[in-house]
């Protein structure tokens, strides 16, 4: 506890020490879980806590926003999880409306504009958080910027997409068919659009999931009666009246009254650029696994972050509520005096689109080529129930073997209701180096309603390990 | 492979050769997981398998007979897995209505009575395998076999209870409040009857459950109409013109017009008793990790036998039809030649009562002071999606943690539709000896369709972390 050093002291004697300031740069998961956690463990006669976040409000669930266009989430006040008031109540300063121009780190001070009055002030600081977040990618394209062109990374925007479907939008294109994409275009689907996904890979979650299972959910989109383009570019907006008419996609102009931009994100780095704190080779905030930056005093959490792989060893850049969340407490909870570390990353993941539930978890069998780990993999298919329960549903589970010496390293799922949250029990196998001999020996959960008698996860395991076994036979000295 | 000394024999040659002779006593999970195993590393020509089932059918989901009850389930034929014919289609040959009456360790024979004609017939054998089950414990209560008590271990117990409600029962009894009483009364309570449910503990799953945990499953059930009567025993069964009237728990007389036992089961070892092979302390067969006996050439598995807890290192009987598979799996292997161990159980388990999903894993705090281990616990409370998203439900999770090092020692769950499977996640956790504060910062998979941006197996681990961390350093050299 920072108070701890104080604790002898008379409460005049405490108004004289100096009370720490901390400022924190941005207002969403990252920052205000760091100033929560702070909070928790430091009174605030000992530390300030400060957070300016630019945008109207503070931590809100983005990852919620394709369910808010889909109108299954009500109003967009249920995403909102703490308003500037209910921070004031503890004790912690959130003001909207106040964006961080530059940082001085040697003078420990930073320029923040209050966007509402255009006023600037130098607000000094003893340690400070980066938590800057992350912008939607949009690539140079031409028209992009035409009217009906949108992306979803805000509230705002996701407002103005609903009022443009309202106002009559019947076609969209969708650009990516990533985890946003997927999102997006089930949103559209239900909103009652004939909607067209574009992606420049050749498979649909391509940087995610190998092209076997992202077929499947593919299939599943064409189902649905998406028309998928995939392998192909979108090449320009064309507009009509300051209004997109058509997207101009592998040389074929389709129309569309609107288009949505699902291509991932890249960190906000500018403010710490300019400030002289170093970035890594992927662009994000280089971090130690304390959350501190290489400069003393600044801190950095969330999606603007570098992020270590727990299998690879590499850096990563993963924008993820989860992970802010968490490295928001760790920073928090080291800026007030405790000793935590953030242990990295294995890139799990979940989404869905219909009834398929589609997750992931460590290395695709691509990831591990790229990385030069030779692997054996195997896909295997099954129920979530047992067959003759009512509701029981496919469920294709594919595995990724370390060769050399059968440890687990990555899983992907695709499959009904029940599916998709049984990558836990494989991530946490990934996350705790088993092997899949051990694995499809493990004592999972059995009763009719919520598995076969052999779990997806255990029959997969077992699976995996015979063909490790037979991979290992063959060619036993390949590593 | 057995066949590899033959191979380069002549098909004469191989004809003389001796056929191994594999007899399995009990044609059930485990029994028929042994032979079909067997049966994929060895040649019909190498290696004879024949099953004997005292029962009019082979191979089916004993789990699924309360929801056949329930009429989830719509015929019996659904919970057969495999006919007797199917089995001969892949050269096995089960026989049912074929009971074994004893057995010679020594000669390597075994007495075989055809339940049809009456008939015996000494079989020889090289190996064989016990897997005789277990039975339904049924206490010598007075007048527990008047018409209208019954039990449901089988198909045939089932049909005559299902008969039974056809006929007009209204009133019923349920004997025991573990996985099985709460799962037949929830079938009864469906089918329209009232049910007052009785269990000499105080605590509904009192086994396997803490009594806060259970307590929960209690309220829900109070709240589905059923009459809980908790620390009550069951004296008597009244009958009136041959059929159940009423049963007499505490000294009261409850009408009836059927009651059903559900107070688990003991294996069925006479067969091995009279036969010189060795029980454990817990009634079960003794077998090593390879599912042998300690008699040479007799294996042995699934609910007859003992098994290993692998946090205590006691032997259990746990009788779960997804170890019956693995344990078959295993004998089926190594009689075949190859060498793979069953590695023990962890004691999980799911079920549900209506909506409500109920899971453990591990040891419970009870279980944990009973083997004097030092534990902390907490309890936390969540919910199953992102609060704002359509179908969130409460869940509750209690872990139990090694006061010495921090290691999760036990899950229990309890909660709405995709609270159970969870418990996947937590089994893997306690299987691999992770501790809480490793759990706490796995990467688990958040979206909002399935979690919380903290998913509760994450949020509860954190918790825990907390505490063992506030326990330990109260009372540090406290083990």
């Amino acid at each position: 506890m920072v108070t701890g050093e104080l604790s002898g002291a008379t409460s005049g004697e405490r108004e004289m020490a100096k009370r720490k300031r901390v400022l924190i740069v941005g207002g969403d998961a990252a920052g205000m879980s760091a100033a929560s956690q702070l909070r928790r463990m430091a009174d605030p006669g000992d530390v300030e806590i400060v957070a300016f976040e630019r945008g109207p409000r503070t931590s809100y669930a983005r990852c919620g926003l394709p369910y808010l266009l889909e109108r299954l989430v009500e109003s967009h006040d249920d995403l909102i999880a703490r308003t500037p008031a209910e921070f004031a109540q503890r004790h912690i300063d959130a003001r909207v409306h106040h964006e961080v121009t530059s940082i001085d780190t040697e003078a420990r001070t930073m320029v923040v504009r209050n966007l509402d009055s255009g006023t600037e002030v130098t607000e000094e600081w003893d340690e400070c958080v980066l938590a800057t977040g992350a912008t939607g990618v949009k690539p140079p394209i031409e028209g992009i910027d035409t009217p009906g062109v949108f992306q979803l990374r805000t509230i705002e925007e996701s407002a103005a997409l609903d009022r443009w479907i309202a106002e009559g939008a019947r076609t969209a294109v969708v650009v990516g068919a990533g985890y946003i994409g997927v999102e997006v275009t089930e949103a559209l689907l239900e909103r009652g659009l004939s909607v067209t996904t574009v992606d420049a890979a050749g498979a649909v979650m391509g940087g995610a999931f190998d092209s076997d299972i992202g077929a499947l959910v593919g299939e599943r989109m064409r189902r649905a009666g998406v028309d998928l383009r995939l392998g192909a570019a979108v090449e320009g907006f064309l507009g009509d009246s300051g209004r997109l008419r058509s997207v101009v996609v592998g040389g074929e102009e389709i129309p569309a009254d609107l288009a949505v931009f699902g291509l991932g994100v890249r960190p906000n780095t500018a403010l710490a650029e300019a400030a002289g704190i170093a970035l890594g080779e992927h662009g994000g905030i280089v971090v130690d696994d304390h959350m501190r930056t290489p400069v003393d005093g600044v801190w950095s959490a969330g999606d603007c972050v570098e992020s270590t792989h727990r299998i690879t060893g590499d850096k990563v850049v993963i924008a993820l509520g989860t992970h802010a969340n968490k490295q928001g407490r760790v920073c928090g909870t080291n800026l007030g005096g405790g000793d935590v570390t953030f242990p990295g990353v294995i890139g799990t993941a979940i989404t869905r689109f219909g009834d398929l539930e589609i997750a992931r978890s460590g290395l695709s069998e691509s990831e591990a080529q790229r990385v030069g780990t030779s692997v054996v993999t195997s896909t295997s298919s099954t129920q979530t129930r047992a067959g003759y329960y009512p509701g029981a549903s496919g469920i294709t589970t594919k595995l990724v073997v370390r060769k050399s010496d059968g440890v687990l390293l990555g899983a992907q799922i695709v499959g009904g209701e029940g599916a998709g949250k049984r990558i836990d029990a494989l991530a946490t196998a990934i996350w705790a180096s088993m092997t899949v001999g051990d694995l499809a020996m493990a004592d999972l959960s059995y009763a009719p309603p919520f598995s076969p008698v052999f779990d997806p996860v255990v029959l997969a395991a077992g699976i995996a390990t015979t063909r490790w076994d037979e991979a290992r036979r063959k060619s036993p000295r390949e590593r």
